[in-house]
């Protein structure tokens, strides 16, 4: 399994995976699901993946093709709207699908594969979208300002009680940390490191781009504190009178 | 959708579901998914459904007409051990599924549901199962104090963070309904009102069975505090230094 939050903030964007994969529980490694694409001062386009991981490492190797495409095909690098990249994403989603998806379908392996793309390209506003197994993808906006693929879940309830479209990028980070921890804990197919990356928005440039992992200080605090933070709320609470 | 979860704890059990259900985001109703049979002084039984309504409505009622079977028979009244009524559940589980089934198949309507047994049976330690929708069931623990069937992930967190089977009873009930609220904040397939059953250990008699409604006075101060605790603690913690 997989954790992938995007968030899309007045700010920036803020993109945060986990990097665990596991092909049953005997087959377990580390791969990274963010990929970055730069173009400084033009473009700068992220995707987090989740699912399948031969099918989301197809993807990625056809959109890497782009560098060297022929003059005149539309690229990741010279279509003038995020909106037409997540169509060349949808559409190596379903090359790679209609590729490998029979001989996959015939030993009941799930090809299924989910991925959110983000960033800017000069000219326009950031964007985020999420891109479903079929190859079609909504938008984020101004009442929905994330999006998460994989397990999802036990990290939602902290981003829906904090984050607003006008929360700094550093809370932004925190919370995104926080989520990952409750994901970490509660599921085993969940794994450090975090790779994450912070785009400000309009500068076209990657921000910062870091990963954490086990042992790192900042991290450990959160891991600690938020932990021991609940557990004095919780103890501040009054107990049922009904039930004593 | 639903939400369920049952505790063993040293000092009892605890049970509490939600109660909603729908056919559709057309069609939501009420239903109690609770149910108890309690002989004073003799057995006390508590079960909690999640799946299809049609299906655990089924169970429920051939359990019912265990109170007029004929003599000799095998019933959840009679039988010597939690373990066999977990048998007898799975068993009027398949026999609800064999009969109503091929038809729902038919319709492509899933027909699985879960339940949750627990109680005390004189002369046995209260006991907690997991009847899956094959009609197999597994047993709790001392190292697996919980079940939740339903829509579980997004309360289930704050159960890994706070409870042991030591936890006073008081307490496991506010961590009981805060994972409620965690769950109903992320999700709008689970709704109030709450049915909760507290059975203190060796009592062989209910304790408290409590319907915990929108506004009621308890659920709303955790509701509140337990927000404002958990923003409290987030802002508390230091943003990343590597961020700014």
């Amino acid at each position: 399994m997989t954790y992938c939050v995007a968030l899309k903030l007045d700010s920036g964007m803020l993109f945060a995976s986990d990097s665990r994969t596991n092909a049953g529980v005997d087959h377990i490694a580390t791969f990274s699901k963010l990929k970055v694409y730069e173009q400084k001062d033009e473009r700068v386009l992220a995707i987090l993946s989740s699912g399948n991981l031969a099918v989301t490492q197809g993807v990625m190797n056809i959109l890497d093709r782009h560098r060297n495409a022929e003059p005149g095909t539309n690229t990741i690098w010279n279509v003038g709207s995020l909106y037409d990249v997540a169509t060349l994403v949808g559409d190596a989603l379903r090359d790679v699908q209609k590729r490998d998806g029979p001989y996959l379908a015939q030993n009941n392996i799930d090809y299924n594969a989910t991925l959110l793309l983000g960033g800017q390209i000069k000219g326009e506003e950031p964007r985020l979208f999420n891109i479903y197994a079929a190859g079609n993808f909504i938008e984020a906006s101004v009442d929905t300002i994330y999006f998460q693929v994989g397990e999802s879940k036990y990290g939602k309830p902290i981003l829906d009680r904090v984050l607003t479209s006008a929360t700094p990028y550093q809370e932004a980070a925190k919370c995104a940390l926080i989520s990952f921890d409750s994901t970490i804990r509660s599921n085993i197919s969940v794994g450090m490191p975090i790779d994450l990356l912070w785009y400000p928005r309009d500068s076209l440039r990657v921000g910062v781009q870091k990963r954490i992992g086990e042992g790192d200080p900042y991290y450990t605090m959160i891991r600690n504190s938020w932990g021991s933070g609940l557990r004095r709320v919780f103890t501040e609470l009054p107990n049922p009178d009904w039930l004593s």
